[in-house]
């Protein structure tokens, strides 16, 4: 439950899909569950879904939305009961609650020990390193000594890392010398967290190759997209990611669908990996819909969102192609304009091929507050109209 | 109220967009408000749905549904309070409640005076007539001779058509002799409901011109489609029609510009025409999301659900350029089995690129339930596509 000052309303009357149609429970209650119930809308299957609060993204968009905690393990055995599969918006919900839902019977996908890579940075990169999957040198460390050792070997700069609790450039630091490694190292970290170290890969460009796979082993493999990343937010996709050689494009997507089998992910998986001129490293996963995979809903055939549902329901999935040439995603982040429907006029009489995603979250500087979408030929002009349009929103330009 | 053998379970909670963002209101849960959910979503706008009970295609997706019949005066005005603007998912909603809410400052789009042209087929004509729209040619008749008159002039079989109340078909006979007319002539029909005979146009095909209009003024004119009815219900849409002289097209536009300004329409207007060797006649109007632009979901850049809300809204309107050379749409309906979602694997898995819309409605034969997409180049192999998964669906085919 939220902090709580405002007693939450009750729960609205129970929701079913026509006959024999199932429903799908979606924990967490952000801009993704949102999006998916787009998607679930159209296919006509229910989603219900588990929010904090009535000013979370999904519950501002309505739906079948039942309130609790992702961390409360009675709301979320409730949540599930009348669920015929069970999947997330995030991967916070602690391991023993994953567990007991798997061991209830209801079938949890991605299922706990996939989602156990996409919670622990030293357990995913363990495991992937086993599978054989290219990723930046890397070691658990405990010490500055530990940290002064590693750069001896790999070079100064290095990244530093929890691994657990970090998103959006949240708990990731690059440090220059010991002296900044031990600055960190001092921070305090929750039981459980340990510190990672990591080469400082001076990258050509940032990638993400998205998969959504089934129980039954089905793979359906996106376009590979380039990301720009700003203070750790992923703030720009272009799909397909322009000049990418068709190696290294092979190459990512081929990572994605190992990491995808090895770790036995079902619904969609993001991977975020450096392009190097050796080769692609593999950066972070995400399980789930992924703010990469945004550019799916108007540029490609099927959408993340769609994907990710046809994927848990193990239904046969949906084409990943892409629809147009270039497909440009800019993020829209909350500025210091509190009303952003006053700018909507202005963007919209601009430019009405610009597809403008509003996630109903109200406004807090920094806060992903939606996202715009362009396609067409012209990457810089794409690229302009994109950045244009959210800016306007965020409110950094005024014409 | 539904004929409420079980009582209706309480409203959910109140649902509120993000602060500055309006509230939509729309009468009706049918399929056509389900789809514009989804496009209040994207674009962040709040969507209240007036719905006479949960097994309504609108209740079974979820949102901020309210409970009410579209003909009860108190029913409707406590829906309204809250609401910026009210809009409509049909156009039944009696004239002294539309103009009870007009009177009570909420915005109504369209306005009384514009559906009132699409609530009866005598005003309508009479309207678009003086308007210099071409329709074909008609008569108010109140006998088998005034039938029999308009047959010396314009020919065997004539249309006759009930001034108010039909749909899909209903409340619309070809009769080819005196005596099939007097038969028709003789069925009951309700107080203030007269008796339309037409010319029967020896069409080429069926067209459907879609425009979104604002209050502002603005129009955005959808390519021309093709349509097939089947007994009376659109069952299949091309886009753009194909074969179409650039002059028909041209003129089709420009008859759905010309009566959406005529009339004052607000919000979607569709116009369903017939295709002949000497140009474009007007058959129907509809002043909502119509059949006849599902495709756009799919197929244009900005669907005609988006450009509804953005027209009731008088916000700019979106782009409503095709995507693609081709989309085709078909209608599922309703079949022998009940189960549609069994059937749902195989069409999937026959054609990954295929968009399956389906409605969250029970089965009934022939009621529409769903539709399917799919969108490339080649007509031929498209309706194939097409008509089979709808007709796999179905169930009119089992492989």
């Amino acid at each position: 439950m939220p902090p709580g000052d405002t007693p939450l309303p009750p729960h609205g009357p129970d929701i079913r899909p026509a006959t024999g149609f199932p429903v799908v429970g979606m924990v967490g209650g952000g801009q993704l569950a949102r999006m998916t119930q787009e998607a679930a809308l159209a296919l006509g299957v229910g989603l219900r879904v588990l929010a904090g609060g009535p000013s979370e993204s999904a519950a501002r968009g309505g739906g079948d939305i039942r309130w609790g905690a992702h961390d409360d393990p009675v709301a979320v055995a409730e949540f599930a009961r009348g669920c015929d599969v069970v999947t997330f918006d995030h991967e916070h919900v602690p391991q023993p609650i994953l567990a007991a839902l798997a061991e209830s019977g209801i079938p949890v996908r991605p299922g706990p020990a996939a989602l156990a890579h996409a919670q622990d940075k030293v357990h995913m990169r363990a495991a992937i390193s086993a599978a054989g999957v290219p990723c930046p040198a890397w070691a658990v460390v405990t010490s500055v000594g530990d940290v002064s050792r590693f750069a001896e070997e790999h070079g100064w700069p290095v990244v530093l890392k929890v691994s657990r609790g970090g998103y959006d450039g949240r708990g990731v630091w690059v440090v220059a010398d010991v002296g900044q490694a031990g600055q960190v190292l001092a921070s305090p970290v929750s039981p459980g967290v340990q510190w990672l170290v990591e080469q400082h890969v001076p990258f050509t460009r940032e990638l993400a190759a998205q998969v959504a796979r089934s129980p039954s082993g089905q793979v359906a493999v996106y376009p590979v997209v380039r990301t720009v990343q700003t203070d750790g937010i992923c703030t720009e996709v272009v799909a397909p990611c322009p000049g990418l050689s068709d190696d290294h494009a092979l190459a990512a997507q081929q990572v994605a669908v190992r990491i995808a089998e090895h770790l036995d992910v079902v619904g969609m998986l993001a991977v975020e990996l450096f392009d190097t001129p050796e080769g692609v490293l593999v950066n972070e996963l995400a399980m789930r819909p992924h703010n990469s995979g945004h550019w799916t809903i108007e540029g490609a055939v099927t959408s993340q969102f769609e994907n990710h549902l046809r994927a848990v329901l193990d239904l046969p999935l949906g084409s990943p192609e892409a629809r147009a040439p270039v497909t440009v995603m800019v993020n829209v982040l909350g500025g210091e304009h509190p009303d952003l429907y006053a700018a909507y006029r202005h963007v919209m009489a601009r430019d009405p091929a610009l597809k403008v995603h509003m996630y109903g979250k109200d406004v807090r500087p920094g806060r992903k507050v939606g996202h715009v979408t362009v396609h067409g030929h012209d990457l810089a002009a794409l690229l302009a109209r994109a950045h244009h349009a959210a800016d306007y929103l965020t409110g950094v330009i005024d014409e």
